[in-house]
């Protein structure tokens, strides 16, 4: 039998500014990445966003991101590996306390933005996340991108791990996510997105932007949950994976 | 037996801006009141501070601020009940986590600043802050100004409490700290802070600006642990103590 | 003939997030209030709506607020008079900068939020604003609620004052905003909100939700511009004022 | 007749945070890089250090750097270049404000820490830091690493511009500042700065680390600003140029 998780970066608005039919998407997806407070998300919205995830038995991560607001943690800082490590403590324990609130606690770990790209290569900051997790609780899980130096250093480190595929995003022949300069970076259509998600859960396999088909394994799919449509694509793959007899649930389960 | 302990504000710090010769305060105090990044401290800050505090056996306390830095705290907010719980929590899970690295955990919670005067007499924001410990660990003591109402929302809760006094600061006769804009508000002599201290402790009463004498109970001293010559008037109060007899020891101990 | 000004808060975004139908917005009014990053507005905003702006020939108005992203302004800030004459000085000459670029300057302030609501009566604060604008430059005009402590301050100090009306809120029968809280305090019905536009312009009068008429002269009517639908309720109220024969002019033209 | 500026960093602090000596380092110096909020300085801080460089006729230069208070913006931040170009002329704006309010007007820009060494080789962020000094006023004159991209873009934009020297860094044999991380690299001796200092402007030439010696040009000196001690050590440095029969000016003069 097939299974998969479904995973959405939730929790990303930040006071008065919302982002992302939150409620809904939590209706579809079994690992919610709730942003901790750095790129996005104020202490009314991690309460928020964990409550509604721990009700609908979500798998809460931290979306752990760098100190960067204003740039939504999409531009890569130059933070020493003492500093990430403590940055990413402070975020996972601010999360952590809501998590235990809503009767649940933290599962997993996932980079966010220009900190996830940086630690596909970064080994510096690779091992400064795993560091952070380590310390704070081994039987975490890190999500991230296979391959990458995050996934070298969990290894090492012992912590668990789970790949995930992007079936909205183009890849290029070497199994990396194409820049979103080019084009067919992005897929806007739900009905492709779905076949795209469909075909690397059965086949383990996508078509790179070049037409290439390059090999992966996904224990998880990550769902984009910041367009206002994003909960409709959601539920057609959802939809789409389930008729097919995939099994979704949390790879934390 | 005459027992007190000792407190003061610790980890106040932010990046490339230090505050106190908190090294030197932490081998004289028996519990650190260590900033949570809203007001003052950053990341490393919180690690440096609770690593330091764990090896000397202080107890560590959350000191939850208004999120200010630009005001350090020292302005009051007019936060909602809601948006006041849900920061207190951010804060205390943050630093919970650097304290469970260090191997400790957070024994109480203080508020800082314009958050301290606040929830002398605004029910409002005493009700959310205590809300906030109830919420993440009951067993949490509150420490802070005797008769407020952060005290009655604290009993009411059932949480446990301690009273501190201020040895180095001016009283009004109702057993309030005088303004720091009143002259006598602050008092700068050692030998004169130790003196009060000794009375604080030993025939539970100060002198209050006006000459009248104001009845106390003081479970804690807090000591001001942010000029360059903090530490040596905080080890010749703590030396006025112990040679009158009295028992330095955490109140949480 | 009849004139009046139709003004509206722009460039509320933030970083990710955005904020209202600016550039539909700025099509129809004839000020613009654009924060100037202290309650919203990151600099890449500020260019932006400067810019659109001075296109549509709209007069530039600094939005100025408390440092509060997070609360987005609309928490009140206990700042001392010369933080807040600072603060104020400050977001002035940033937004200064960006409309001389844009071949424009600075028209007129407008206090945003709880600072806008804390000057009708707080003197300090109310003086401390006029302090700023007055020491950067005494042409500009100061926008608010006419009989408020700001606009006494402003007369003292010799500047320019132009009062502004609230079509779409709610007053108490002593001509002030009704609580948020309170029913009837925002109407939503475009239609009759224009309709109590054409009666505050053309009858110098409003129905207090209480039923009683309360008098009130308008410079100028506030027009919300952070809904979705923002933009259309706007052109019907500027639709209902021109076919009425109400000539829309820029207070400060 | 030799002349040469003597610069320093002033206005660092940041609300409760002090930073350096500036009242006596603005006694000494000939052109004060000010800090504009972003990695360092608050309004008021920015008030009170304009005035007093106003009043010291100590040329008043914006201090720009990443916004990023928590890392002092000595962290590479990948900002796109538009970006760039709008945090620089933000900051420009706000500082200023006050310099206008004190008298006085800005003269020139120079990049702080982090983005200082980006603009040294990183084109991107070059050209984008020139826009902006030539958007929002062509007149004013970069201070800078001299053959730097900086430069580069600098001249082909028309802008003037002024290369300054470090006497208290070691050099590398081509001309560079040495990494902190080498012996050799931060020189503390206040006599050795003082014979450097001499050796740069009389004889347009520095050791390196190596021994090797490098040929420089100076127009400005810069000299730290931020130890407790730094008024002593600069104050020393303008003894020994001045005995010595060179002129101490600002290169804006």
């Amino acid at each position: 039998m097939q299974m998969v998780d479904l995973n959405a970066d939730v929790g990303e608005g930040y006071g008065r500014w919302e982002c992302g039919p939150d409620a809904d998407v939590l209706t579809i997806v079994t690992s919610a990445n709730i942003a901790c407070g750095f790129h996005a998300g104020d202490p009314s919205t991690l309460r928020a966003t964990t409550a509604i995830a721990a009700t609908n038995h979500v798998a809460i991560g931290a979306h752990v991101g760098y100190p960067d607001l204003l740039g939504f943690g999409r531009r890569f800082m130059d933070l020493s590996p003492a500093e990430l490590t403590d940055a990413v403590v402070f975020q996972i324990g601010a999360l952590d306390g809501f998590s235990r609130i809503a009767g649940e606690r933290i599962r997993y770990v996932k980079p966010h933005g220009a900190l996830y790209n940086a630690v596909v290569d970064n080994t510096g900051q690779a091992d400064a996340l795993v560091a952070a997790v380590s310390e704070y609780d081994p039987t975490l899980t890190i999500l991230g991108m296979g391959g990458s130096a995050l996934f070298n250093a969990a290894e090492r480190a012992g912590l668990a791990t789970a790949t995930e595929a992007f079936p909205d995003r183009g890849y290029t022949p070497d199994g990396r996510l194409a820049s979103r300069k080019l084009p067919g970076a992005v897929i806007g259509d739900p009905a492709i997105v779905a076949r795209r998600a469909l075909r690397m859960v059965l086949d383990h396999e996508v078509e790179a932007i070049d037409g290439t088909i390059v090999t992966l394994h996904a224990d998880s799919l990550c769902i984009h949950g910041d367009s206002p449509t994003a909960a409709i694509a959601a539920q057609q793959l959802r939809s789409a994976l389930t008729e097919a007899g995939v099994t979704i649930e949390a790879f934390t389960a």
